[in-house]
C-alpha cells in the first residue's frame, strides 16, 4: 500500500502535529522558509514517491503568504513524485469572495480553486466552506467537512437548559438549523433591514427568544460586529444570556475588543485558525478539529489505496 | 480600434504612471486594496470591455502579495470581457527558482507562469529574466527586453575612457558581451572557486584589467555580496576604478550598507523595482525603463489591432 505522509507549512503547525498524532504517522520532514527577498524557499527534506502525501495549511492571513505556501510545497511534491497530492485547508480564504456582489469584482474564491489545481493538487479537504458553491469551483473532489458537531457536543456536555440557536443573518440558517436539530431546540433569525439609505441598521428578531439561554452561530467570524451587535439586541429583547460560536476565529481588526466588550457570555470557535497570542482571551473557548480531520484522512488513504486494487 | 487602457497594482505605482504618460493615456482607474482580514480587495472603477489591457505589475518584495494583486486584476479584467490582458511584469520574481538545484526543489518560476496563464494572462511583456530559459515556461507570448541598451547608453554619454566589462560569474558572460559591443570595450570573467569545501571561495580574474575603468554587469542584485566581493577583487587586481549596474535592483538585507562601503564608485539600476526611501544612496542612479516598455506597449497594441483586420 502507498504509504500516508502528512506535511504542513506556516500556518497552522500545531494542527498539522495533532492531526499527525491522531493518525500515528510523524509530521513530515520539510519547511517553508524565506530567502532574504522574501521569495519562498521549500525544504523537503524525505522522499514522497509514490506516497499519498496531504498538506495541511488553512489559508489564514497572512493569506497570500500561506496559499503561496501552499501551491510552492504541492508544485515541488508533484515533482518528486508522490501518488497523490491531497491539500487539507481547513480553513479557505477568499471564500467571501465568491461572486461579484459589485460590477467588474474579481471572483477571488474560484481563482484560488483555480491555482491549487493548477499546482497540482488533486483532492481538498476542507470545513465549512462560507458558501458551499465553493466546492463547485473545483474540479477535484472536495471533501467538506462540518464544525457544527463539534460546537454542538460542546454544548450538549454544557448542559444548558431552554436553549434556542440563532442565526445572526439569513444566509446562516440552514446551519443553524443543524445546530438546533443537534440541541433538539428551537431557532430564531436576525433579520437585519436598512429602513433608509443611510440610516442605520435596525435589527428584527424572528423567532422567541424571550428568558431564553441564545447560542449564535456563525461560520466565520472576522471584525466580530454583526455577532456583537446581534448578542446586543437579543439581550435588549429578553434573551437570558448569550453564547456565541463559529468554526473560522478570523478575529481582525477591532474584532478582540468587540467581543470582551460584548454581551458575549463565552464564544466557542475551532483550531482551523491558530489564535494568536492576543487573541486568547478569557471569553473564548478553542475545540479542536484535529479527530475530524484525522478521521478523514485516514478513510481518504483507505480510499485511495483500495481504489489502487481497481486501477 | 479597441482601446488601450493601462493599470496598475501596487508595486510599482510610480513606473506604470510613467509609461502611461509616455503612451499619451491616462492611467486606468482602479485599486487594490485589502479587507480587514489581509485578502485583496480589487476596486476596478471603469469598463474595460473590449479592451486591450494592459497591467503593470513587476512581483517584486513582498512578492507574494504583490503576485496575488496581479492574479486577482487579471481575473477581474477577464470576467469584465477585456478584449486582451497582457501583463508588464518588469521584474519577474521568483525567477531563479527555475530548476530543480537541489533533490525535491520546486520550480517555482514555472508554477508562477502557470499561476499567471491561469488568471487569464494572454500575453507577458518582462525585462531580462534571470534565465531566457522562463519564456518557455509559458505557453503564451512572452515579449522579452533587455535593459542593455539603457545601461550602455547612460556609460556612454559618461565618456568613459580604457573600459573593460565584467561578468561577476560565468552565468552573465552572454550579457556582459552585448554591453561591451555598445561600449566597443574588452571583456573579463569572475572566476569564483572553492579550493577545498568549507574554504573561502577565491576569485580569479580571467582577462585584462590593469589600470582600466571596470564596469561591471548583472541582471540582479540581491544581497550585493557577489558584486561587492567583485569590486574589492578587482581593485586588488589592479583596477583603476569600479562601476557596477544591473536592471533590478533586489537590494534586500545588507545590499545597502555593503554597496555604501565597497569599492564601486556608481551604481547604476533601473526602476524595473522601485527603490524605498532608506535605499536611496548617493551612489545609486535609477535609470527609467518606462520609455522602452511604454515603446513595446504601442507596438503590442498595433499588431493586436492589425491582427483583428485577420481574425
Ligand atoms: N475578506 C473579506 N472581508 C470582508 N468582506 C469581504 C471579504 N471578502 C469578500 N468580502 C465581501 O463580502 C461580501 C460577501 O459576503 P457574504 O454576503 O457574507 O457572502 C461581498 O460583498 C464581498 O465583496
Ligand atoms: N530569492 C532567492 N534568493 C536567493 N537565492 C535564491 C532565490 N531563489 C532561488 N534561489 C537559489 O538560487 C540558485 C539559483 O541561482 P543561479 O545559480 O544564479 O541561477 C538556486 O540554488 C536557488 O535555490
Amino acid at each position: 500500500d502507498p504509504k500516508l505522509k502528512v506535511f504542513t507549512c506556516n500556518a497552522n503547525p500545531e494542527l498539522a502535529k495533532e492531526i499527525a498524532e491522531h493518525i500515528g504517522v510523524p509530521l513530515g520532514n520539510a519547511q517553508v522558509v524565506r530567502f532574504s527577498d522574501g521569495e519562498c524557499q521549500l525544504k523537503l527534506n524525505e522522499s514522497v514517491r509514490g506516497c499519498d502525501v496531504f498538506v495541511i495549511q488553512p489559508t489564514s492571513a497572512p493569506v497570500n503568504e500561506h496559499l503561496m505556501e501552499l501551491l510552492v510545497m504541492v508544485d515541488a511534491l508533484k515533482r518528486a513524485s508522490a501518488k497523490s497530492i491531497n491539500v487539507v485547508i481547513p480553513y479557505y480564504g477568499y471564500a467571501r469572495q465568491d461572486r461579484k456582489a459589485r460590477a467588474r469584482d474579481p471572483i477571488t474564491a474560484k481563482l484560488v480553486a483555480n491555482l491549487i489545481e493548477t499546482a497540482g493538487a488533486q483532492r481538498v479537504i476542507t470545513m465549512d466552506l462560507h458558501a458551499t458553491q465553493i466546492q463547485g469551483f473545483f474540479d477535484i473532489p472536495v471533501d467538506h467537512l462540518l464544525g457544527v458537531p463539534i460546537l454542538g457536543k460542546h454544548f450538549s456536555e454544557k448542559g444548558l437548559k431552554d436553549i434556542v440557536v440563532v442565526s445572526p443573518d439569513h444566509g446562516g440558517v440552514t446551519r443553524a438549523r443543524k445546530l438546533a436539530e443537534r440541541l433538539e431546540a428551537p431557532i430564531a433569525i436576525i433579520d437585519k433591514r436598512r429602513p433608509e439609505p443611510n440610516v442605520a441598521e435596525v435589527m428584527n428578531i424572528v423567532g422567541n427568544i424571550e428568558g431564553k439561554t441564545a447560542i449564535i452561530i456563525d461560520d466565520i467570524i472576522d471584525t466580530a460586529g454583526t455577532i456583537t451587535l446581534a448578542a446586543s439586541a437579543l439581550v435588549e429583547a429578553g434573551a437570558r444570556e448569550v453564547y456565541a460560536c463559529c468554526t473560522h476565529p478570523v478575529l481582525s481588526g477591532p474584532a478582540i475588543e468587540r467581543i470582551a466588550n460584548s454581551k458575549i457570555k463565552e464564544l466557542i470557535v475551532t483550531n482551523s485558525i491558530p489564535l494568536t497570542e492576543e487573541q486568547i482571551i478569557d471569553k473564548i473557548t478553542v475545540l479542536s478539529v484535529a479527530p475530524i480531520i484525522g478521521e478523514a484522512i485516514i478513510r481518504v488513504h483507505e480510499e485511495l489505496s483500495v481504489s489502487k486494487l481497481f486501477d
